[in-house]
C-alpha cells in the first residue's frame, strides 16, 4: 500500500492510497476515513469497526470523501471508511471509455467472464481482496464490518452484503439499482460483463438473491436500510427499488425502504441522509 | 435571475442561478442554499438571515456547495447561503485563463482599474450588487447579512466587510490571504489588476484596512474568527496571519485567531470548522 496523500479532518485523517490489486491485475486507488488515533480515542487499543462504502457510475475513490460529508459521523462513532474506486483503470481495452455506464468508471461489482472484460472487471473480487488487505493493514475488526452504497454501489453494497453476510455485518445503500437484471443500465453491463446468459446475472442481481433467501432466515435481521429520492429522474427506469421490497418481504428480511419527496439521484440527496447511515450502521455494529 | 438547477438538501433547496451583472458586463453564476420554506419554518415570515461565503482560487459557485458541509448548518440555524463564482466568465482577454493565481477563477474580489481588466474585472463592486439583488429578489435581512470565505475569498470577506460593515454584520474567514499587499498571489493579483501604484492597493488590504482604523471603534465588536492550518503550505509565504492579527490588536479589534495543528489549506480542513463558523455567524446575527 502506498500512501499518496493524506488530510487531517474532523480530528482523524482522510488518506488516499495505491495498491497492486491481484483480483484486477493493475494498481488500483481507494481513500480511507481513520477516526482520531490519539491515545484515549475509542478504537486505539485493538481493532476498528468499519464502513465500505461503494460509489456509483463515474465516481472514483475520490466522490463520495468530498461530497459525501459523512466524516463528522464516521469521527464521532469512531468508524474507519473505505472508499474504492468503481472500476480497473488503465485496463486498455478497445471502447473502455467509450460510455459512461459500461468499462472505466462502471465495474459494477462483478467479476466479469466475458473477454476482454474478463482480463482485469473483476471488481466483485476486489472488494473482498480489499476487505481482506485492510483487516491486516488498518486492522480492521472482521467481526464488525458494515458495506453501504450508492446507485450502482447500492447494487455492489447489497449483493456483496447478502452473499456475504459473514463478512459484512451491516448494509445500506442510496438509491440502488436494486434489480439490475431487468433494468436498461443492468442489462447492459452484465450482457458485456457476464454475457447473454442471463442465469449467471442472477448472483449479482440483488433482488434475485433475496427471492433466493426465501424459507431461510434473514441474513439481517436487525434490517436493511434504503433511502430513495422521489425525484431522483432514474427512478423509474433504472433503480426499482419496489422489486427489492416485494422479495424482503417475501423473505422475511426487515427493510426500511424509505422515500422522499423531492430529492434527486445526487450526493446533496445523499449527504443530507448518510448521517443517519452511519448511526445505523454503528448501531448494527455494536450489537453484533 | 434564471434558476438553472435544483436541489432538494436538508430540507431546504440548493440552487443555482444565472443573471445578467451589472459590474461585470456579462452574465455570472451563483448559487444558495435555502433552508426550509415550509409553513412554520423558522424564516418564512419576514426576511432572512445570509451568509455570503466567497471561494478561493479555481473555485467556482459549486465548489463550497458540494465540498463545505455546510448545509447541515445552515438548515439548523434559517441561514441562507450564497454562493458566488470567483471572477467574471467568458470575458475573452487574452491571456484570462495563462494562469490560476491570475484572471478566470481569481478575480481576487477588487474592481481592476487597468485595462483590459478593467472592463469586466469588478468582483468587489458584484459582490455588493449580488447582495443588493438577493435582498429583494430572496427577501435577505439586510440587517442580518454576515460573510466569510476562504484563502482568496477570505481576504474578499474581511475586505467587504471591514469596508462595508454597515452591510456585512459578522465576518470570518479560513486561511485567508490576510495581506495581500505583501505576499507573491496578492502582488501579482493587484499588480495586474491595479497598477504598480501600490497606494491603491491599500483599499483591498484587510490587514492595511485594520491598521488604518485605529483609534476608531472596532467596527466588528463581537469579534472576527479566523481558522488556520499549521500544515497549510500556503501558510509562510501568501497567508500572513499574523500581520492582521498585529494590526487587529493595535486597532483594538477583537479576533479569535486559531491556529491548527496538522490541518492543511484544503475543504477537508474547511468541512471540519465550517460548522463553527455558521454558528459564530449565526450568534453575531441574532445579537444585531
Amino acid at each position: 500500500m502506498e500512501l499518496l496523500s493524506e488530510h487531517a479532518c474532523f480530528g482523524g485523517v482522510q488518506r488516499f492510497y495505491r495498491h497492486d490489486a491481484q483480483a484486477i491485475g493493475l494498481p488500483m486507488r481507494f481513500s480511507v476515513f481513520i477516526p482520531d488515533t490519539a491515545p484515549g480515542a475509542g478504537n486505539t487499543h485493538g481493532k476498528r469497526p468499519a464502513l465500505f462504502y461503494l460509489a456509483g457510475l463515474t465516481c472514483t475513490e475520490e466522490t463520495f470523501a468530498i461530497k459525501g460529508g459523512a466524516q463528522r459521523v464516521a469521527a464521532e462513532e469512531g468508524l474507519v471508511l473505505v472508499m474504492p474506486d468503481t472500476s480497473p483503470r488503465g485496463a486498455n481495452i478497445a471502447g473502455e471509455t467509450d460510455a459512461w455506464d459500461f468499462g472505466a468508471g462502471a465495474g459494477f461489482y462483478v467479476d466479469a467472464t466475458e473477454a476482454p472484460w474478463s482480463s482485469h472487471y473483476r471488481m466483485y473480487s476486489y472488494i473482498l481482496e480489499l476487505r481482506a488487505l485492510l483487516e491486516q493493514e488498518l486492522h480492521l475488526d472482521a467481526a464488525r464490518t458494515g458495506i453501504f452504497g450508492h446507485s450502482m454501489g447500492g447494487h455492489g453494497a447489497l449483493v456483496l452484503a447478502l452473499r456475504n453476510p459473514h463478512l459484512f455485518r451491516s448494509v445500506s445503500a442510496f438509491a440502488p439499482i436494486a434489480a439490475p437484471s431487468q433494468c436498461p443500465w443492468g442489462k447492459k453491463a452484465f450482457g458485456g460483463y457476464l454475457g447473454s446468459d442471463e442465469s449467471s446475472w442472477q448472483q449479482y442481481d440483488a433482488s434475485a438473491l433475496m427471492r433466493s433467501l426465501q424459507g431461510q432466515p434473514a441474513p439481517f435481521p436487525g434490517g436493511i436500510l434504503i433511502d430513495q429520492g422521489l425525484a431522483d429522474k432514474f427512478l423509474e427506469e433504472q433503480l426499482y427499488p419496489e422489486v427489492f421490497e416485494a422479495a424482503c418481504r417475501d423473505a422475511g428480511q426487515p427493510l426500511q425502504l424509505r422515500r422522499h419527496a423531492g430529492y434527486d439521484h445526487g450526493y446533496y440527496f445523499i449527504s443530507t441522509f448518510v448521517e443517519e447511515h452511519l448511526r445505523f450502521h454503528a448501531g448494527q455494529l455494536r450489537g453484533s
